[in-house]
């Protein structure tokens, strides 16, 4: 971004960042966080299916399952054209993820449709948030890859009517949506921790741009303000 | 089939069965069981790829499982045409097909893939048998969604690796293939005593070719044949 006078404003072009090994790492590091993401959604989502009350509503289930395993494979191919093993790039967010899965378990159907939504929609935010500060080419992979699934319009009609029939599994629902970015937060500290390129990329380092400490804290803000909201589409208290 | 004289030869062509209302709920029945067997196949082999040992295994299984469900998208979509409503069709299959599954949940990896090798090239012989006795259009359907998904491929390699590293689990693993065919059995005998359509499409009914009891008896030779190449393939007695 630059103003008219061609003076550069803000931080430098990330695009002049690719050959940076630490830059290029912290992508593998995206890359690979949010494939195994995609893939480990898709095992749940498809197992959650054999939730659902009624054939139909199980068949539509499966069917979205399936636009995970389409990103989680663009995701692996371009992990294979920057010269990363696949497999290798996820293999350091395994136990976040499925720590982040054993700990909310849902106990029935309704449940697994609020934790789809709240908990995609969480991580799916979040992923645009870092999107904002790649390349272009890493961006538009990522903001590809948390499109749409059509998953959402089917949750929020699904969980509304569950509520209309029987509002007392509102209070239930409220502290399990809690539950779930409560769990989130914290295995997503646990990767930041760990993971010093990741981390360097989003906060910023010496020599790259990113979020900086206040940038941040307004994500986080913007984070929560969008789960508040997907709460409240849902008819539930956040 | 006719001989050079023009004579028919066998039973008649049974294109001209499909104005038949009892035919026609004898296919609807057929894809409805295959359509829900695709199902929770998928929904199953899905949900197994979490037991794999390795990313690159679990990933291999995840996208194998979505071969399922493009055949489950075929038969349900026929079904449709058909004038069918497609989960009304699979309803009648629900129970004992998950009633399957319930009695056979994989203890680990290597049980789970011996289940889909050993389970599916069982399941999908006997579809394939069938197909034979249905008009050309359903029969094309049938073969086409009993297609290779390139499942088999990996398991047999996937467990007699296992067992190559631990010989001990054959014994094991040999009784569980005899567990998956006897289940299957039970379920598919009361699905057969339930379902008077689809049994007599397969016996035959007295407007009806079939196979006939001599060639029911024939056809289970040949899946026991089968099934015991299948079990040798992977290194274990049947």
């Amino acid at each position: 971004m630059s103003d008219i006078t061609g003076a550069p404003e803000g931080p430098p072009p990330v695009e002049a960042l690719v050959d940076d090994p630490v830059y290029r790492a912290a992508v593998i590091d995206l890359l690979g966080v949010l494939a195994y993401t995609e893939l480990v959604a898709f095992e749940r989502l498809a197992a959650d299916a054999s939730l659902a009350p009624s054939i139909a509503d199980e068949a539509a289930l499966a069917l979205m399952a399936t636009a995970e395993i389409r990103h989680f494979t663009r995701l692996a191919e371009r992990l294979a054209e920057l010269g990363a093993d696949p497999a290798g790039a996820m293999q350091p967010f395994a136990e976040p993820i499925l720590e982040f899965h054993a700990q909310t378990a849902p106990g029935d159907w309704v449940e697994s449709l609020v934790k789809a939504y709240v908990g995609d929609g969480i991580a799916t935010d979040f992923y645009r948030e870092v999107a904002e500060i790649v390349d272009p080419e890493t961006r538009d992979l990522v903001l590809e890859v948390c499109g749409d699934t059509g998953h959402a319009n089917f949750a929020v009609a699904t969980v509304r009517a569950a509520i209309e029939q029987d509002p007392r599994i509102g209070g239930r629902l409220a502290l399990w949506g809690r539950r779930l970015v409560g769990e989130a937060m914290s295995q997503a500290q646990r990767v930041a921790a760990e993971r010093d390129a990741l981390a360097s990329l989003i906060v910023g380092g010496m020599d790259r741009p990113g979020l900086g400490l206040d940038g941040l804290g307004a994500m986080f803000g913007r984070l929560t303000d969008n789960h508040t909201s997907r709460m409240q589409t849902l008819g539930l208290q956040a």
